[in-house]
């Protein structure tokens, strides 16, 4: 679809307003419902705010998309304006404007428990000196209990139990409005930004009194340090000098951060919660706040517990004030993904870095998450889901690898465009979209090689999945549907299905067919198109011809002893902790003892050292010379990884029983 | 003993300083060994210090006393010439210089463990609108474990287990060093003193951003209400206003004490402490800080756990480094007592009201510590000792009862004058340390009317025990050794001894003799002379003159079926919770089962409403007109009440045993 350009010229001449770039009401125009969220959390910080005072959302119920857009309150106008005209005298439009305030804390933390849930790679541990800066962690089902501690102008701290039980144990008046207030009394600069840049320049030490001040060094009796603090503004009591801006704006960022920071590690100890979210205007992008909230954590439960931040936390207010607007069909009920095409990436490494990567998104950013109709679950047979990572590199801190795949997909790129164009022989048009693809998708290659913590890891997976959603993003949702496929091996396939009987198989398959014998078996496939990569759509067909072919595949199918089941995926790879929920129920009723992965998306660059309960093989010819050369073989050398589990369960099981 | 008065007026000569009052050193000169304790906690702090810097302490071997002095650093050269001149050139005197800071900490701990446990009425609550504004905390012996919260520059949290067993468990860089050097940034005023006093005037509402300024009212949802603090300085951050020093200052009060209360009871409740003791120059005397302290820990533990301060707590460390030096004679084998001729009571309400009190006692304070040769202990047979009170009136708390004992004991003083003169009518100088006993006991009584928490609840018992320990101070050991007493009613008690029989009798026996037949008897009378009470040494003769003239007395002895058995106590009243350790033993021993109290002092001033474990008669002739009157009987009523605990215990016991 294209965006509707024609609202950005009708209204920077009449409001002379700077007006967001297209893409940002891009498909407002087909959405059915939306949600405005008016975030004035502070009414006195209207002025100066940094933070983004209005959001929009937006879900199609066409595509089953939810948008978040943030921009600043300047475009609020043009934004009105823009849903009187286009949308407002449409009769099927719902809007909803959500301005209940009774609700804040629950919108936060409906939103929180909904990205927790949904997006993988969405808490990080910030690590300022460390190779990467971002450690994303990896989701666990389980997301609770932990403990939110949401720093706005003061503090507020929750203990989330469940998705309905959560209660507000604690809070502070010591929050981003006592630096940003009190900051400005001592500094007379009146920017919340300003602050923080003045912070990151002062020495705190010749504002703060600390140990070694007062004892000479460290005071070895109790274990302190001498380069603790031990009286924040100590030395500006009787000292007849100035101090300067710098040095008092960072002896005010320690401050409130270490006290913030004991506060949350008192109250998690307290409520034994080891999962310690921030948020709030004071974390929001502020690498610097990240910085001396983590160290603060660190030292205050020496390293036992983690501060953890979220990509999306900025989005937390809007997504729970949409949710709860849409209970009538529970987002919950469904499982949901980010939209890489859609959705601004995390922000630069620092402000001074990439000043202008930040204004820019400091006026928009965006998060899209597509819905699946099914829900999304670990596969039964992982041997431990808390520590799995379907990934088998980690680009985000292999440096060499990121430039080689970084390099790879944009060498790709232009075979990808021809492709998609030859994929649509009967759309002229396709070449003009074809081609804004492959600005969008470069775009994404330039920004992941400078943020490449922009969307969680950046691994083969997510680069391949970005460009699944770019090409979706322009209508091209299966550029492989048309023959000749760029890989076929549905006759290698045939041959390998003389392997030795198991009671029941479970195969992860991407491009290729099967033919089974003796044992049942479970063909587990992406739900939605992904490369060249067979759907569950297309196998029910693919079964159905080979079966009027072949008997032992008809008794199959007849007998129930081969069942075709959707993944819940539509990636070239695969992620064993978001499967179909059906799948993981089939998996344990069939009593599975087999699970066999193959392809190079799904058993390299995913899963190759994912450990299972059950035996299992993974499977891959290595087709890329780089990879090859990395792991020690030769361009098509075959990976046949044939593993059985430690304890050998179903082995000593079976001696068991007569 | 004279003060030395020829100090003052050498040193006023040559060295132009403002001396002390006499009554600072006038104990030095027979000091045998003492310790100057240089406080120097905070050396940037040294020239607007409000904390006492320097702190003298001094045991003398003879009276067994311990005397803290602290006072400011402008006297240090008149004390070290004074030490030098009158002390050093002395072979036996002992010096000790305390100025080891490795363990500030422990000295402190140690100094708080031993006012606790020998100070009654150490501990208070601050409860700045109630009627009484002190409320003193019954001592428990049991006084572990406690939290101590120092609130000096910064703020440091321990826990303390045990005498020898205590753990730094916390901190904050926020402390009062941080309302001193933001204060004095913001409002330019260098004097800790005058920040408090700015912040007494000033509205935190201008300043800060509270709940109600958000959203319109209080946050009913998460049950905030509207006047609570939601960002300390939040309305700073925009306002292009000037606000106010006051308002500031008020501001930041607010915010040091609310932090410093919520990190108090996370450390509380986290390590199920239930009390938690504050001290430090933040707190010091300081009625606002000590208010804005106990309203936050009321906020955050919604009245679960009392803020408790220290009546000494300005003594813990020089206490604390006395004792850590005289371990060689561990003072913790003795009980203590404070004498309350010798030490500067608490200090008044408010600056503003009594800012003459306030600026002499903030120039000298003083401590002394009676040591009693025995430790004493519970009566074995109280029913609850946690929370038995000795005093039967609160004076502090009871105002026509205050306005009555004060009045009377004024009334009364011209007598007792007389009678010190009169029992020392060999000495011609007695009349001038009479007329110097009077000045001072009507001094006292003067501040006791305006400041009625000085040393404690005000009770009947503690303005005799006051009398008594000014009669002391000025050589008048005993006004009522010499006949004729003022009370003998000797004849009365021989009437009395027809009762039926007891296994044994526990006696607390104030000014009359005993006899007894068939019951074992235990008679405890006071160690040490106080009015005309008999003391265990004068009891002993009696004892043994009647035992010339009467056989039961006389088998009784002889039988060990009547032992005599001091007290402990040198006061008129009977404080059962302060009791000699060889009279508990002797009760437990005995299995006795009849506890016997009389006289008014004993029995009515103090534990009329006590409760035993066994049988127990209080007996008393009431002698005063105006408490016979508020009692509802006569003057002259005699009291006799029999009391039986409530599970009747002893006899239900008998019935078991054939």
């Amino acid at each position: 679809m294209a965006p509707p350009s024609h609202v950005a010229s009708n209204h920077t001449m009449d409001k002379s307003i700077t007006l967001p770039p297209d893409e940002i009401f891009r498909n407002l125009e087909n959405a059915k419902r939306f949600a405005i969220d008016i975030v004035a959390k502070v009414r006195s910080f209207d002025h100066t705010a940094s933070d983004k005072l209005y959001e929009i959302s937006v879900q199609e119920e066409v595509t089953a998309r939810l948008h978040f857009i943030k921009f600043e309150n300047a475009y609020i106008e043009t934004c009105l304006d823009f849903i009187k005209d286009h949308l407002v005298n449409t009769e099927t439009k719902v809007i909803k404007a959500t301005v209940d305030k009774e609700d804040e804390m629950s919108c936060l933390i409906k939103g929180c428990n909904f990205v927790l849930k949904n997006i993988p790679h969405e808490a990080f541990v910030y690590a300022k000196h460390a190779d990467s800066e971002f450690r994303f962690q990896t989701t666990d089902p389980d997301i609770f209990p932990y403990l939110l501690v949401n720093i706005g102008s003061g503090v507020s701290i929750a203990k989330v139990e469940s998705e309905d039980k959560f209660e507000r144990i604690g809070g502070s008046s010591i929050g981003g409005g006592t630096f940003w207030g009190l900051g400005a009394l001592l500094t007379k600069t009146k920017r919340f930004d300003e602050l923080l840049q003045l912070a990151s320049k002062g020495q705190h030490s010749s504002v703060d009194m600390l140990v070694k001040d007062i004892y000479g060094g460290s005071y070895g009796y109790l274990g302190l340090t001498g380069d603790l603090i031990a009286s924040s503004f100590g030395k500006s009591a009787t000292a007849d000098k100035e101090f300067s801006k710098e040095d008092m704006a960072k002896s005010l960022l320690h401050m409130i951060s270490n006290d913030i920071g004991q506060l949350a590690c008192l109250y998690a100890r307290l409520h034994n919660l080891s999962r310690v979210y921030f948020g709030g205007f004071f974390i929001r992008g502020h690498p610097l706040t990240m910085h001396t909230i983590t160290y603060s954590i660190n030292f205050f439960t020496k390293g036992e517990v983690q501060a953890l931040f979220l990509r999306h936390e900025g989005y937390l207010g809007a997504i729970g004030a949409f949710l709860k607007g849409a209970e009538e069909d529970n987002p919950n009920q469904y499982s949901w993904g980010e939209n890489y095409a859609g959705s601004s990436g995390l922000m630069s490494v620092s402000p001074d870095m990439y000043p202008m990567q930040r204004a820019r998104s400091g006026t928009f950013d965006m998060l899209e998450m597509d819905r699946l109709d099914r829900q999304l679950v670990n596969l039964p047979l992982l041997q431990e889901p808390s520590s799995y990572i379907p990934d088998t590199v980690d680009l985000t801190e292999d440096a060499p690898a990121r430039e080689y795949w970084l390099f790879c997909f944009e060498d790709a790129l232009d075979g990808v465009v021809k492709r998609a164009v030859a994929s649509q022989p009967d759309m002229p048009e396709a070449a003009v979209r074809a081609e804004k693809f492959r600005q969008k998708y470069r775009h994404k290659l330039q920004t992941l090689r400078y943020q490449p913590f922009a969307y969680g890891s950046l691994t083969v997976r997510s680069l391949l999945d970005t460009r699944e959603h770019c090409l979706n993003e322009f209508n091209f949702p299966d550029p492989y549907s048309k023959r000749p496929w760029l890989v076929d091996s549905y006759d290698q396939w045939l041959e390998r299905l003389k392997g030795p009987p198991h009671k029941c198989a479970l195969l992860f398959v991407d491009n290729s067919g099967l033919l089974s014998r003796g044992t049942e078996v479970v063909l587990a496939s992406n739900s939605g198109p992904a490369l060249n990569d067979v759907t569950n759509g297309e196998l029910q067909i693919l079964t159905e011809r080979i079966a009027a072919m072949d008997p032992v595949i008809q008794s199959g199918l007849r007998d129930d002893r081969l069942t075709l089941v959707q993944n819940g995926s539509s990636s070239p790879c695969l992620d064993l902790s978001r499967l179909d929920k059906a799948l993981a129920m089939v998996v344990r009723e069939r009593k599975t003892d087999l699970v066999i992965i193959e392809g190079m998306g799904r058993a390299i660059h995913t899963n190759y050292f994912a450990t299972l309960s059950c035996e299992s093989l993974k499977l891959a010819v290595i087709k890329n010379s780089w990879l090859a050369d990395r792991l020690g073989g030769k361009l098509f050398s075959v990976v046949f990884k044939y593993e059985v589990p430690a304890g050998k369960p179903s082995q000593e099981a079976a001696v068991l029983t007569p």
